[in-house]
């Protein structure tokens, strides 16, 4: 068997790593929930034109694709929005707007697995579909924020940096440069914090040898905070268009400053993203101090439903991976050593003789909803003690004389120690309360 | 867009569709881990070779299968065993026995998809190893009959039909059958209920000439409740593994009466599972009535986890597709109207000056765990309450001149439409508990 693995870049979840991704994929649920999304999923493979359509045939490679007897090509899906476009396209009209919507299902790469990126991970995606106004950015910027409150990551921890796309083309091109120019200058605007002060000055000088094009890029490059949006302001001089996009950032960053979270935002120019499709607001979730790394991002994608073949509809939304949340909470220390304990009963005969009464208050306990379990072996009280030790239980139940003559039972704190009598009907009829009032 | 479409026999969940599913993976959780099993979960995809030693070359038509950029070959997973068998033999020193260990990922079969039958479902997956005595085996059949509890199937609905491998291939070997018969004779006495009386006994009647074999055949095949398991007794004739495997099928029996199930258990010779794998105890749950169908089934595999490269180490499992759960539950109208249904708040602003106060509020609503929603547009109070019942909202929260000067809110049951004034500072502290009690 030492032969077989587990492929490379994926991952076997033993109950210990369950325990945290389910941990994690609850938070992620109950965020969503609580923020007024609902689930939906897709089918783990698609067809691979959906994915040609969105990003033509260099994404083949990229992809783990596969063919079915009848020919029929199909991949493993390396991300959501061709689902989320196909299937909202098919209900467009029938849909209320907004359509907030939510997965977390295991996603595909077909790369060479590296740190932090997997063959195969599980993704968490918050989108809002169908409205324009930039209320709907700051309400699906709010949900990192609330992810971050659950996971206790405070503000000095994790910050969230926003931009528009849109104001950064319309500072741009009133500073002279031609359109097909501007995707080069989002990619040097965007490793401006992964390139030494000299080498953003010379990746600069290598766009345009205009002094005073120069001088726009620099100032973008170090707009951040209310000043940095203050200086932008000042590049747009006026221009309508420009204007238009600054005021709905600055609205977005006093919507969330209004939600009570703007101790978590920034503006910050140098965030771009990589991707081509998004249209406005744009955003990434960054780690502080000594964590230093992107968490998450997203943004506004207002033409890329119609771009993969889906009803021209605007949207907002994110994605981000199981992965590097949990090695953020991980050297934070914020996974709590609660994970995966479990309230367990375990239910132990005193005398094998009352096995069948063991058997009979394990089924009664589990069809009230309480976790109840006993040993398969007939031995002494101290080897289904220590059993019940190495399984985690919380609690020890003791069927004994006392159960045959008078139906109660004791009931031991595996923790404290703690022992108490309870009558069996008052374990049945309200389990945790029984063992809260006796203790 | 129209083009597009889930690939056939994959499934696209709306949130309606979604909202079932997690409903009965929440069902199906729940009774894991209140009979104290733990969740684990592999790879989406395996070395296709895995299954290759499990089943053979034939296998692979069965599976979707792929090569990455390295040339190695892949495989979809069609079940859970085999990367159970490499997980726990992984680690099978250091793993406490019994191991209890579930899990409902995503399988997928290459096949024409037919009724019920998909290219990609959920499945459930409960398997005890490491325990050889029948008491696993029973624990194991009772987590079905846990959930049918649970999702409210009565004995009336459905029934387990129990038997066991090991006393067939007894009774067979007593009768004279060579070995290399017995899986002729399995698959004629499986396919009893599907056959009219006289095609049975032409089936019987092809095995073997020997009158007095075709009336054991026709014993067994009728051979069903307490009545079936006494008369199989006489046919073992005091032989002792024969009596062995009698006595521990009855104890299984036995040991899920004690637990207060009988009544869904039934003793049933003509079920013995087509695959191969199964050593022991065989059961197979079914619809009665007007349902008439197989729910799931599982058994005992004692050599599985080795002969596919495992360790050596005994087992009882069973699997459910939740395709199969969901149409019972449609026949029988057992899905509760309530699934997808939300218990959100939906916060208006009486006067658009007010709105700041929404997203505060809603903030704090969301922080502590409560689901809060807000119209993105600033429109007329009928506007935003037609809204929130059109999204679902449970209550509408008025934020209004009462909430700007002494911090009350106007909270409205939208199902009821019961009104009632709540000061803010309560309704954070307790939400639920402070609706309630100013209704």
């Amino acid at each position: 068997m030492a032969k077989f693995q587990a492929p490379k870049g994926t991952r076997d979840f033993y109950p210990d790593q369950m325990a945290v991704r389910t941990w994690i994929t609850d938070c992620w649920r109950r965020v969503s929930v609580r923020n007024g999304f609902v689930e939906y999923d897709g089918p783990t493979f698609e067809q691979l034109d959906l994915y040609r359509v969105k990003s033509g045939d260099e994404i083949v490679s990229q992809l783990f694709h596969f063919v079915d007897r009848g020919g029929r090509e199909f991949a493993l899906r390396p991300e959501m929005t061709p689902t989320l476009a196909r299937m909202v396209g098919a209900r467009a009209q029938g849909l209320p707007k907004p359509i907030k919507w939510f997965c977390m299902p295991p996603m595909f790469r077909a790369e060479r697995p590296q740190r932090g990126r997997l063959r195969e991970f599980i993704q968490w995606n918050v989108d809002i579909l169908g409205e324009n106004d930039v209320i709907a950015d700051a309400d699906c910027m709010f949900v990192i924020i609330d992810m971050f409150r659950e996971l206790g990551l405070s503000p000095g921890q994790v910050e969230l940096k926003i931009n528009s796309r849109a104001l950064v083309a319309s500072v741009l091109t009133i500073a002279g440069f031609p359109e097909d120019q501007l995707d080069p200058v989002y990619a040097v605007l965007d490793k401006r914090d992964k390139l030494p002060g000299d080498a953003f000055a010379e990746a600069i000088a290598e766009l345009t040898p205009d002094k005073r094009q120069q001088e726009t890029l620099v100032a973008l490059g170090s707009a951040r905070g209310p000043q940095g949006l203050e200086s932008v302001r000042k590049l747009i001089n006026g221009n309508e268009p420009g204007l238009a996009h600054h005021q709905d950032l600055a609205r977005a960053l006093d919507l969330l400053a209004a939600m009570g979270v703007g101790e978590y935002c920034v503006f910050d120019m140098g965030v771009v993203r990589g991707l081509a499709y998004y249209t406005g607001i744009v955003f990434e979730a960054f780690g502080k101090g000594s964590l230093q790394r992107a968490i998450c991002g997203g943004g506004r994608y207002d033409k890329l439903l119609a771009g993969v073949g889906g009803p021209p509809m605007s949207g907002v939304g994110f994605g981000v991976g199981d992965v590097v949340i949990q090695d953020v909470l991980t050297e934070l220390s914020l996974l709590p050593a609660s994970i995966g304990q479990t309230d367990a009963l375990f239910v132990i005969d005193v005398d094998p003789k009352l096995f069948e009464r063991v058997l009979s208050l394990t089924s009664e306990l589990r069809g009230r909803g309480v976790a109840a379990v006993y040993s398969y072996k007939r031995q002494s009280l101290v080897k289904q003690l220590k059993q019940a030790s190495t399984r985690g239980a919380a609690r020890a139940v003791f069927v004994d004389r006392e159960t045959a003559d008078r139906d109660v039972v004791g009931v031991k704190d595996l923790g404290t120690g703690a022992q108490a009598s309870i009558p069996v009907r008052a374990l049945l009829e309200d389990p945790y309360q029984a063992i809260e009032e006796s203790a």
